[in-house]
């Protein structure tokens, strides 16, 4: 059968893929993010926010079969996708494609996770979910970057729901049509502008975008009908959406190049370009015993760092994650910056705001976004250095299996106990042991459901 | 204390309101159009479609509070109102505010309706709703147009969530911060491309709309934090979804000068470009016994009919719904233009196919939008003319109550015999009698709980 569009091109790509061809190097990648992506919801599952979302949930009162990541409530799978979305990138702690900058796991793990759930289904199968709903977004993204992004919109929301579509779609193992129905529908629901950013609104756009991609394929397996030629048309997701495109990357390379390896793991809960400089000054901490005896401190950095974390006094933990110098303050006092440096009180803490206040940033075009040199005069006249050639996280130095380990325990142990172990072996034996034993590790006991309703 | 932006000034004065302000010409328009919009619900509620939508919202299995038009079955708020707003623009049939293309009613009903049976409050809160509802619709559409419709995007969807925010959020008695908050999440849900034209993706926008704006509404209320000035910035809402915007219009005379007023209400279910010609031809009916005694037929209409509905053979409900001659053929031959005129059997039916092959439309840039020229010859010589200076549904001639009624009982007497009266009734006394007696009147006895999850 000769395809009939592009749309429709994608959609039997998608649903023909081989399962060899997710075997190996493009595997080991995307089970390192879903680990990645499963511990930051659960991190952030205690926040008030995803509560008030739960609350919202429960008041709809649909059937308790979602699992939420760190909760012990269930949802309707609708409702647990937007609420596990929402949590997984509440934190900006997730994951990031740098050349699109979407962070791709929460959506496709809200997606996803609700509705294998409901349908008791194989981690194979889960997997396989997980990694096309990313790469879906990807692509998409890729097709018309940066000019969608330049505009204003949050890539993250926009190509989300069209990665949660065949996320959801690929668990309830749809046929191309429905699936190209699915991407219609999805298309429709792009949302997210970048004026989000800085506020709750901003990981709202992955949680709603796996709920508008579990929406729209339950609906296109129901037999709802849709434009099956979205990725196609003159006024369709593409040309409505961004001032440019290039339409033909969307197929290129499908199934034998993946963008999703090129995902980087977070190894701090802030603002991506300011890693450098925290690698920089975790460095230098142990060489500083006390913060007072700072006199000065200069980080020599990419020009982004200064034009996108200039702010010299952050007030909340929203923008102390776009604070280079809160960063860098943490990192010299604390020597280590997990999510306890970007607690409210601790971005209000004497130590910290006093050392920020000595912080200067020089912007360097001669230095690559992911290097950086801090140096350090302390008051006895000593001078200290670090130099950053690529930080951890970056493309060139993915995070080690064993600091993500330890990225996943800093984020699971709080709300968790001992339950980070269970969580990789999950993850890692997600073939053999099926998708129970993840949501054992990912998920305490459910309440009752008198209780849940 | 002095509004921090456009955005809140905004929610100020829609909170702060007063009653009396929507008492008088706007309360018997905005009556009006709640009793045609609540008509269309009903009348597409048996379609398939419709039944599929219902499934899956079945499926996620909410708690049965929220009316479906027309139907028995009862849904979580959230999924009744993406249902009712989905059926309500279903068939086209709905309402259309000239200046902005947008369909108001569908949206606001949707958002209003389930939110208001859930809390059984007074029927003048729900007619409160329903009014803001459509006008904020309006009023941001205003501010954008025509820019944000030429870039392809369809304004119905993308107003319609923030309107059905307000319309959620007054049945939920927000105050202005919260309300603010819930068009903040409600502005980063805008949805629909005119791609979806011509598939169930556009009646799919207002139902996606009026959902979106309950989550949003939800959410603040449960205390969800969001941007408060979504309105105002400089990558929100105008500047992200239009190449240009007059914001200062969002407020230009608000509880004064209503938009609303201006609707018009549609007296044929198909695109509104044809209207003029279908009634020349209906009113010319009479004096043409039997179809195959026309030789041929001059239509002279405005260009945009030729460019917009200029097909010459459709061959399905949605196609026949933008074609100008199927209009003229059916209202020629069956003298009356309705949803049966629109059935796929009527479509295709001989009689009807022949005479489209002999009707000749020709552009007139003499002719404004609600006028038409058109002439029958027949085969015996005679000929007939009838012109129309300005249509019924228009501007300048809506639709008296009378016509109104004539056009809810063709709607729901199909689906809910005798029905009719109730409704007209439920909605003329909404003051009085409360909402029981219009839920009542819209839809049959629920089935029992047991069935309907």
């Amino acid at each position: 059968m000769t395809p009939v569009s592009l749309t429709r091109e994608f959609c039997e790509q998608i649903v023909g893929l081989d399962d060899h061809a997710l075997d190996g190097v493009i595997e080991r990648a995307s089970r390192r993010l879903l680990l990645n992506v499963a511990a930051t919801a659960v991190g952030a599952s205690r926040d008030p926010e995803v509560s008030a979302m739960i609350a919202v949930g429960q008041q709809l009162g649909g059937a308790p079969v979602g699992p939420v990541p760190g909760r012990t409530e269930r949802l309707d799978a609708h409702w647990a996708a937007l609420t596990t979305g929402f949590a997984a990138h509440l934190d900006d702690f997730d994951d990031t494609h740098l050349d699109t900058v979407i962070h791709p796991g929460a959506a496709a793990l809200g997606a996803a996770l609700p509705l294998a759930a409901d349908d008791d289904v194989s981690g194979a199968l889960l997997l396989r979910a997980f990694t096309l709903g990313c790469e879906v977004q990807l692509r998409c993204g890729v097709a018309m970057s940066p000019w969608h992004y330049d505009q204003g919109w949050h890539i993250t929301g926009t190509c989300g729901a069209l990665g949660a579509a065949v996320a959801a779609g690929t668990v309830l193992q749809l046929d191309a049509v429905q699936l190209s129905r699915a991407l219609g529908l999805a298309a429709s629901q792009t949302l997210g502008h970048r004026e989000g950013f800085g506020t709750s609104i901003k990981p709202f756009h992955p949680g709603k975008a796996a709920a508008n991609g579990i929406l729209a394929a339950l609906l296109a397996r129901e037999g709802f009908t849709a434009s099956d030629r979205v990725l196609d048309a003159p006024r369709g997701f593409w040309p409505v959406l961004s001032p440019r495109h290039e339409a033909t990357r969307l197929l290129d390379g499908f199934g034998e190049r993946w963008e999703l390896s090129a995902v980087t793991i977070k190894p701090y809960p802030c603002g991506i370009v300011i890693h450098p400089a925290i690698e920089a000054a975790t460095a230098l901490a142990p060489q500083v015993p006390d913060p007072a005896a700072i006199a000065s401190v200069v980080v020599r950095c990419h020009p982004l760092v200064v034009e996108l974390t200039g702010a010299p006094a952050p007030r909340t933990t929203l923008e102390a994650r776009f604070s280079a110098r809160h960063g860098v303050a943490v990192g010299l006092i604390d020597g280590a910056v997990g999510l306890d440096q970007y607690a409210q009180a601790r971005v209000l803490a004497p130590d910290v705001t006093a050392l920020r206040q000595r912080i200067d940033l020089q912007p360097d075009t001669t230095t690559p976004p992911d290097a950086v040199t801090v140096e350090v005069e302390l008051r006895d006249g000593r001078r200290l250095a670090e130099h950053v050639a690529h930080v951890r996280g970056s493309a060139a130095r993915q995070l080690s299996d064993a600091e993500l380990e330890e990225k996943v325990s800093g984020l699971v142990e709080p709300v968790l106990p001992g339950a980070t172990q269970a969580m990789v072996a999950a993850v890692a034996h997600l073939h053999s042991s099926g998708l129970a034993a993840l949501l054992d590790a990912v998920t305490p006991p459910a309440a009752p459901v008198g209780e849940s309703r």
